[in-house]
């Protein structure tokens, strides 16, 4: 039976491995997909990843220094650039080809740095799991906080968690959750699957809007407002948030960009750091252009509150599950999303097996 | 040869899972015999005991609340009665019978809460594991206090400690042991092998009173008493002690249970959390009726602090023991209660192991 | 292919278990070679060192006393003498010989406790692994101070990385080795194999003095220096540091030892605790006598600061090894002594193997 505690990710994929502005002169140990890599940046350059393992004597590289010549390790000096290649050991002048460490394919935009943990031959800048995501650079109308979360879950766990919203009204009962439990649970729901994964978009109609969207937008005091969340899980690691509200009667279902009502996105990314834990990556996209910086922060703050609320569940379910990972499981109605997320892992995992066999063979 | 660091115990016996008023509403996650189960008390009842993971994601029941239904999940919301009965999935009409829980037996009674780990059908309230202490009832002659400590060593290693109290001047040299090392260890011993473990009692004659003794029982400052330590051994967890001194003439041996002397009882209980550590719950029910309680407060403190001078030798003989699990011991003359005490767990084993080859077969 | 993360120690070799100065009367409790041993000392006597678990109950015999009789255990009250063999046992006339544990042969010498960790029958007190250190024992001429450091790294890591001293420029390029870089890269350097290790020498003619020197030995603010570094390892933990400059003129490659220069003899030993951890024994045996006990003092921190940063890339080379302990690494040139010392250690385990097979066979 398959271990739901330690679902494997497909290798041959993008992943979120830094936020950019992570990486610096000073080079940042991450280990992704059970490989410890070390990620750094020259001066005006572009990110670049390499394996954080000198091949003299390994030595963590990301325990070096960033110089002219590229990456030196701290221990006896070699240096190495973004290719990885060999371009300098102290008192010697004749540098072995096997002095090489492994490098990364990485994409660096929109804040994000991609790193492509498979076959190099295979990456591919197109690829369905290179995000778009312009609204970190649309800052004026989509003010940005970039925010960071290590978790000790399988990665699917969180994809889970936001697969199913029902979980809002019970993890965060007592914050964002709070008030008409079966009112969150029974809104209206509709799901499609995609070529990459899931999509959902969940409707409630003239009902009192949060605390939270009241402050964000000024809604007054006795509005009734139509909101939606809108959900797309692309996989592996990247699900797409869109919620927000407009008063009734201004037509939200047939146009959602209007101003002056509440609208937030925000970018989920869990990448596996090893098959029991992972590094969750989001973004707060606040399209509420008339709030101040403080009010801005404020939200991001909420918003992570509110995911530590899941962290806590996350973790125990892990725990849970690894004292029995391969017990069955119960499906229930709220599942639908969950399991054509989980299906498009399966999918990913059984063509890259395939392509492995093929390979051998 | 058998593995004396990591020592099983029987299933089919009732265990101290908790303290009774640890038992709330609010649900308390506990692993016993390495299984891990929630205890929680819906108001006015009874405590109940699920096993600590939903059926739907495998998350554990402990981080939900008590509702009017039941036990509900935090995640979800599914919903436990005290029976692990599925009554309630948010969303969803049909309850499917997979989605139940295990469920524990139970018996609430004296301040303790039994959890039966065997076969349910086997539970019996009548079963010799199941001890009556109804001092814990008395508080008007014996005011009691409960204490707990979780101790890193297999459950027998506390029982082992128990049953030679020639531990005493060594161990606690530098407090209740301090003194006459070699007439501690000398004094009169009588063990006899119970059904249901072992039974000991010592006596030292005219002898000056502990400082703990004078100071509780008002004892004269040149005073003689007769000093007793009872102890009983009932598989596979409680130690029954019954501790005191008359002063020397007043017919001690004949009749404990006179007023104006020192009496102490207390229950021992080491259950089983996985193969390498104890729960450990004790009581101490002070028969020095004259005491005040702050008098009463005190005693339960400065056991509790004999009791961690235990632990620190308990966790570290765990260490020493793991090192070399199977590697001989040397018996000496004090072990005789002990020995009486591993072979009824040891009978009770091989019983319970016979019951299921020939259920098996 | 050989585990480079875990290389194993020769067991038939003396060890340097703890300085004098650690081992009293209150015992000292060590895992030497993955064995756990107790050291103490009787009022006036010598070192002792037994295995740390008493015959009867595994408790360790560090948690007891030392009384007239031998080391006594702190659970039941058995003593031991410095053989080993149990001397009493309370409430019992008649010990059995079975009751005895094991004893190390030891030497104490020179401020150094060496224990024998192999077959005591080879025990020979003119083995070569015995090191002579009069230096210790000369405190007029060479102040002494005695540092220790638990490194969570296979002893051989730190061999290592005395035997490659152009780590300095880089490890310490914050503090002891900042400033031109490659002129310490590019010293003079001679390297000889020797019997039991590797010995070599490294001379930089007519340099300025580092500010550690200039401090020590009062050089003049434009004096120019010869300065020597000079190792020998001695397998399998030993290491002897001669360091030291005079003014470039006064003749050091002919003699170094003049008074009026800087001068720092330092012994390092690294003994395994596991396969992945050691104890870092090390001297500062300070030759300039015109320095006050401050001076030492503060000497003596700043040698123990430098070896912290050590440290921190030991420990991480270690789990990066770990991760992958039979990959390839690459030498350089500056590798040669680095591999002589290890195979001055292959060829004592290749050895002590043979001898195994010849016994067994």
């Amino acid at each position: 039976m398959t271990n739901i505690a330690t679902l494997p990710a497909p290798r041959n994929a993008w992943y979120l491995g830094a936020w950019s502005n992570e990486v610096t002169e000073k080079p940042l140990a991450r280990t992704i997909l059970d490989e410890n890599v070390v990620l750094y940046r020259q001066p005006g350059s572009k990110a670049a990843v390499l394996e954080d393992r000198c091949s003299h004597r390994a030595t963590p590289l990301s325990l070096g220094d960033v110089t002219d010549r590229g990456l030196q390790c701290g221990y006896h000096g070699l240096t190495f650039n973004s290719k990885g290649e060999c371009v300098f050991i102290p008192g010697q002048e004749s540098i072995p080809p096997q002095a090489c460490v492994r490098s990364y394919p990485v994409v660096e935009r929109q804040g994000f740095v991609w790193i492509w943990t498979g076959d190099p031959e295979q990456a591919d800048a197109n690829h369905p799991t290179l995000i778009d995501y312009p609204w970190n650079d649309d800052t004026e109308n989509w003010p940005t906080h970039y925010g960071y979360m290590h978790i000790k879950c399988n990665y699917m766990l969180l994809n889970d968690n936001l697969m199913d919203l029902t979980h809002i009204p019970f993890i965060h009962r007592r914050t964002i959750g709070g008030g008409n439990q079966m009112g969150q649970v029974n809104a209206e729901m509709k799901t499609r699957k995609t070529p990459t994964g899931v999509h959902y978009i969940r409707w409630m109609d003239k009902i009192q809007p949060p605390p939270t969207y009241v402050k964000a937008a000024g809604f007054a005091a006795d509005a009734k407002v139509d909101r939606w969340q809108e959900f797309e899980y692309i996989a592996p690691i990247t699900v797409l948030q869109w919620t927000g509200a407009l008063e009734s009667g201004r037509g939200a279902r047939e146009n959602r960009e209007q101003d002056g009502g509440f609208q937030l996105r925000i970018y989920h990314g869990a990448t596996p750091e090893t098959d029991s834990s992972c590094h969750y990556f989001f973004t707060c996209n606040n399209g509420c252009t008339t709030q101040s910086e403080a009010d801005n922060d404020r939200l991001f703050r909420e918003i992570r509150d509110t995911f530590l609320e899941d962290l806590e569940f996350l973790e125990n379910q892990q725990a849970c599950l690894e004292d029995d990972p391969t017990r069955a499981l119960v499906d229930i109605k709220h599942d639908t999303a969950r399991i054509h997320a989980r299906r498009t892992i399966d999918r990913m995992l059984a063509e890259e097996e395939g392509h492995l066999a093929v390979a051998a063979s």
